[in-house]
């Protein structure tokens, strides 16, 4: 293999390959990057196993074939290099080492042979779709926070993404919840997306992806199975295995009786909750509301340190309230309203409380109260 | 005590003397801020036993008055306060309290009795006067990368600053070392400073002092005792217990015979050094370097990683050598050149380096060598 490939397109092609390689790792094929060149593209191939990211760039091909190099220390040195360099990659089968000069600097890396490189297995897609950036990106984005850490409830260590109905027809829908909170977003059904298997796409899937959809104009193929799914743009194909579990029926903790309706500007709201929590320990940051007559005083009492109380103008005609929450809870819920004033609908200081963005429906959100 | 405070005042003086608190403290008065109000001006007090910083601002003192509440709470709370707020600060002999009052939000804090805050004795000061801001910072600024961390070293956990004879008269200087690398900064010797004791200042002193030497136009007030140093300006003091030690006599480090002579733009000797060191594992970063006639070859060699070359041209007119250095020790002591070309002056691969700055004498530089 011999190419040259202007470095800003190099790094960028690395980089976001490199960045699904585990830091530690004790196979030492995964720590690299297979880098094959063939008829004037490049591509870096990167993987972890679970998923696996290769990402083309155009290059000058002298010599094609195939290498693999430390995916962190090729990306480091292409970082440092001067913007504008042409940058050489050549192999040499010889002493098994990758040559990467660029002006005045050579580099001799250390390689593995490509054939050890664990390449994903190509699969049959149940479903094959397009959608736009945004619209994956609101999804996923929207949901995430919400995603369970606690490894023992594996099945929910990821979003649930699949076909659902909604008030006005099918929608493609992501759904995650750490049994505290709950987060429920809907999207139009991009077409040839019916019929598409259900699949809880991973915690780190979902990190990476967002990486694809950054551009606005941006159109991802999306390909789903059983086992798998795939986001793929001319230049990225990003492939992931799913969790191998089932999401649990999240529709019976959504409640639907909630009627005591609190109207409140979300910044505003998110300010003082911070503010009244700051006088609480870190573990058990409860923070009570007090509803009344348009009138909502956020209060928070913690002995050792002291307390703290709030009011806020909102709009809330319906019976005088008390109910608590965790304080992070609250702003993570209230800063993933984009425009318009949050909208929560109370049932008792003891029931699940729904948050939504004004009177959309489109995203819904849910949180477990706290005895306060 | 009773005051009114504007929230940008209050968060400037709270934020700069709450630094000073450590998080870790086993003494929980240690935690707090001992607050005094009287005549137009509240002080804020911290300490960590061994620095003491006081910031004074201009408050409306309505009752005069002291109490002590959490720095680190007291400043969050003020932090999170908007822009412009106007905030009140009461204390309640009754319940022990500090309530803490801006537009609606009221905090009521825990407070520790005054009495019980160790407010650091009060010293003769052997030397007084006075130094610009800017003088003191390049003196503290470009020594300060060399102070050892090894606690068992620990007169080399500071910088030793000191009255010493320079090329041409008295002269204020600062040194640090960690017995690999040393930096000597000098300066003109301010009026009074004449038969200061030399004092080893502390690493968290010198990095605690950095924010008083921010504004180019303050001109600082220091004063120097066997065992306290203090620098103030008319708002903050700080004063600092000093290292109880000698400083070892560095001038027998300096070499004075090294005459080849290597002469190189800073800025990309030291983007060469970081590139080429890429190809090393974290530990034992060693850069050779090779020169002869006007051209420096940078270069390492990791075994099992790779290794990476990169040529410079430099003015270097003397006999062909070889030399090694520890990467990191490079790239700081070459990033302390502000101005002109870093200049080299080697002996042997196996003595001492000096570099400085041009023919500027008042900032010297020794790193040691290491086998390659």
């Amino acid at each position: 293999m011999k190419i040259s490939i202007e470095r800003g397109t190099l790094l960028k092609a690395v980089g976001q390959a490199q960045s699904v390689v585990e830091r530690r790792n004790t196979i030492p094929i995964l720590a690299n990057v297979l880098i094959e060149a063939e008829g004037g593209h490049v591509s870096f191939r990167a993987t972890d196993l679970d998923i696996e990211v290769v990402d083309r760039a155009p290059a000058m091909v002298e010599r094609p074939g195939a290498t693999t190099v430390s995916a962190v220390m090729l990306h480091e040195i292409v970082r440092k290099l001067p913007d504008g360099a042409l940058v050489s990659l050549a192999d040499d089968a010889a002493t098994g080492r990758l040559t990467v000069a660029a002006g005045r600097s050579t580099f001799s890396l250390a390689t593995l042979p490509k054939e050890d490189f664990p390449v994903m297995a190509t699969s049959e897609y149940a479903s094959n779709f397009k959608a736009a950036a945004p619209l994956l990106r609101r999804l996923f984005d929207k949901a995430k926070f919400a995603i369970s850490t606690e490894e023992t409830r594996y099945y929910l260590n990821g979003v649930y993404l699949h076909v659902a109905t909604g008030d006005s027809g099918p929608v493609l829908r992501c759904v995650a919840t750490d049994g505290h909170r709950l987060a429920r977003i809907d999207a139009a059904l991009p077409d040839g997306a019916q019929g598409m298997p259900g699949v809880i796409v991973p915690r780190k899937t979902v990190n990476e992806l967002r990486k694809l959809l950054d551009d606005d104009e941006a159109e991802i193929a999306v390909s789903v199975s059983e086992t798998k799914v795939r986001f793929a743009t001319p230049i990225i194909t990003m492939t992931s295995k799913v969790i191998d579990g089932t999401f649990p029926d999240y529709s019976r903790v959504i409640p639907t009786g909630n009627t005591r309706r609190l109207e409140v500007d979300a910044a505003e709201f998110a300010k003082a909750v911070d503010r009244v929590a700051t006088v609480s320990s870190e573990r058990s940051r409860a923070v009570k509301l007090s509803l009344d007559d348009d009138r909502l005083i956020l209060s928070v009492n913690a002995p050792d340190s002291g307390n703290a109380e709030e009011e806020l103008a909102v709009a809330y005609a319906d019976e005088r309230l008390e109910i608590g929450f965790n304080a992070k809870y609250l702003l993570e819920i209230a800063s993933q309203v984009d425009r318009e004033n949050a909208v929560f609908l109370f049932n008792s200081s003891g029931d699940p409380t729904l948050m939504r963005e004004g009177n959309d429906m489109s995203a819904v959100y849910v949180v477990m109260p706290m005895r306060v």
